[in-house]
């Protein structure tokens, strides 16, 4: 049989086992899958983070592979146990918004309820049901079992809330989607915002209630060591970067704060020193 | 040939590659073994703390499974390298506690003291044996080896000693085993303690000298976020937590710490504020 | 097909979803690659430091391995992607001095520019070529396609300066070449300088202006534990560690700081309290 692709996108972190009890549940049940760590090291309870990293990370997996993401404040509660087939592969976890962003971009088929007591553990804790519902539920999926073996279609699915973009006549309001571990600043402005902004060279920021006027670069590299600099990041958003330098620390910029642009030419500006 | 997982538990972190090392040994002797980590993490020196951790993830995974653990200040000197056959799997590692509770649990059945050289690296040096040794030893094991050549069988091996419960008639002296990267305070009672305890629908606990009454939930989401609870976790031991916070944080409590439980009736505490 | 192993080498970190994107486009054009992490925990930007690492990583991995490394200040600007062969296997990655530690030592043979766009994503950005131009090739090579597919044969390569040890007639001085994650402080001397110094018992070296004498080991443990000690360490370099404690926080180490080592008896020194 086909090998099959199981991916992992967690708030458990790599200190502790519970990530390879998920492992050990799989390999027992389907032992040719092939396991990607998307990243353990999600913000606990953090499920808008882990919906906006499953997003990005997803469409760069082969068609079918299996997406299982556990970031879950409720687990042990009524919140369902979902499973979700795209044109492109399955999204199997929580129904608390982690799923939905990724899975609607890769347009939603079909919506089961994991409910199927034959599919999971045979001993389900309230604490755990990473272990002992999601990774046995990607196992049998990946060993053939077919989806509408694991519970009820169902209709509707928890959304996160993300803010969406605010656009007045001088400018534009948008938010810190993700900070990276370089300290990339990763906006919600997304490629074609800026297009239609006809910047030409420079943007001008409003961060933390600190002007910027920000060099349009094509790759950190564009601008000198520990310079600041705006460029279209490898998701297709825009991003505040300092080469070779910690944009964040720099900015003193979290995820969720409040990133203004203001159109060329109406725009007011303080060089930055 | 079947594939064979062999996993690792260490305490070398993520940052080196002396991890990358082991299973590049592993690869280069059994190029199908399935590798897969339990974790990295494990405080520097602390054979005990890894002792636990293994005895809670190995049973999760497929019989014959060959579990390799190094946590191990004496490497170098004479503390013997082991093989222990269990009637579920097989452990590698030093002869210092780290194997023998896991081991125990799944009914040791031979134990050979690892001497052959020929299924060593050939250089082996007196500081790194995870690679010379018990990499190569797990890597031969899984491509068919029997365990018989490794080296003679040996009777006895170092136990871990983990503090045993107390009981005294109004009361149960235990302590914390455990702390994870949630702060959910582990402790070393049983279910079965706490079913006979008949608590009912509080538990009374002196944890740092400070007197809790606590709610003995099913799920962490059944008290108020940022409310503390206490339930039985994944593996069946009583643990102290706060809903969506951090416990060990609230509380000051780490690894060691005393943990008091009384009676039912026979109880004194304070309101948590 | 043959199995082919991948290995990755960055400083990308673990929270983010880098190292995944590069995974999932690795398997989606060779399913069977066996992937291994190196690290992802080299300091940002720290060419020198991922050099290292790769050259002491790199010869435990079985012959045509293709190690990918990504460490890139410059990525997006002119540097060349490059694709180096040698008598061991293959190393992938910028032009920036990453990758010729390491493939020095297994023998160049040839390097390719790689430049041939049918083997890279459809779509290039130019902060993320790890996933877009590294991955791409890793796996394409994999899958087997000649290295002489991917660009121009090219001669020259940039080479990590690594400082050479001055010797005087009285003393040896080098520098700290790795600070592990157990603290232990690696040197650029080697087994053969040690050798030829003729110590004896002891070595007398100069840290951070602090004279010291310390015992040339050869375990860990034949020290008491929270004691220095010299050893020549896994990768036949001279370390200074201390037993079960952290050399580099008790003697306030960083990589790249002087170690001057002085013959026996032309030697000063101030015992260790």
């Amino acid at each position: 049989m086909a090998q099959r692709i199981i991916t992992l996108t967690t708030d458990f972190g790599l200190k502790d086992f519970y990530v390879a009890e998920m492992k050990a549940v799989i390999l027992s049940i389907s032992p040719n899958a092939t396991i990607v760590d998307i990243s353990h090291e999600m913000e606990k309870f953090n499920v808008k983070m882990g919906a906006y990293v499953l997003a990005c990370a997803a469409p760069y997996f082969p068609k079918n592979a299996i997406h299982v993401a556990v970031i879950d404040p409720s687990v042990g509660t009524k919140r369902r146990p979902i499973l979700i087939q795209t044109k492109q592969g399955y999204y199997i976890g929580p129904d608390n918004g982690l799923l939905a962003l990724a899975a609607k971009k890769q347009s939603i088929e079909h919506i089961y309820q994991i409910s199927n007591k034959r599919l999971m553990l045979s001993k389900i804790s309230s604490t755990f049901q990473g272990r002992d519902i999601f990774a046995p539920a990607a196992a049998h999926l990946a060993s053939g079992i077919s989806p509408t073996e694991f519970g009820p279609e169902i209709c509707k699915i928890v959304m996160p809330s993300f803010t969406k973009i605010v656009k007045r006549k001088s400018l534009l309001i948008g938010e810190v989607l993700h900070v990276d571990d370089f300290g990339n600043i990763i906006t919600n402005f997304g490629e074609l915002e800026i297009e239609e902004l006809d910047a030409k060279v420079n943007i001008n920021f409003k961060l933390k209630n600190r002007l910027l006027k920000l060099k349009l670069c094509k790759a950190y590299g564009d601008v000198k060591p520990q310079k600041p600099l705006a460029l279209i990041g490898s998701h297709n958003l825009l991003e505040i970067s300092v080469n070779q330098g910690n944009a964040a620390k720099t900015f003193k910029v979290k995820e969720g704060d409040k990133v203004t642009i203001y159109h060329p030419k109406k725009q007011k500006y303080q060089k930055l020193t």
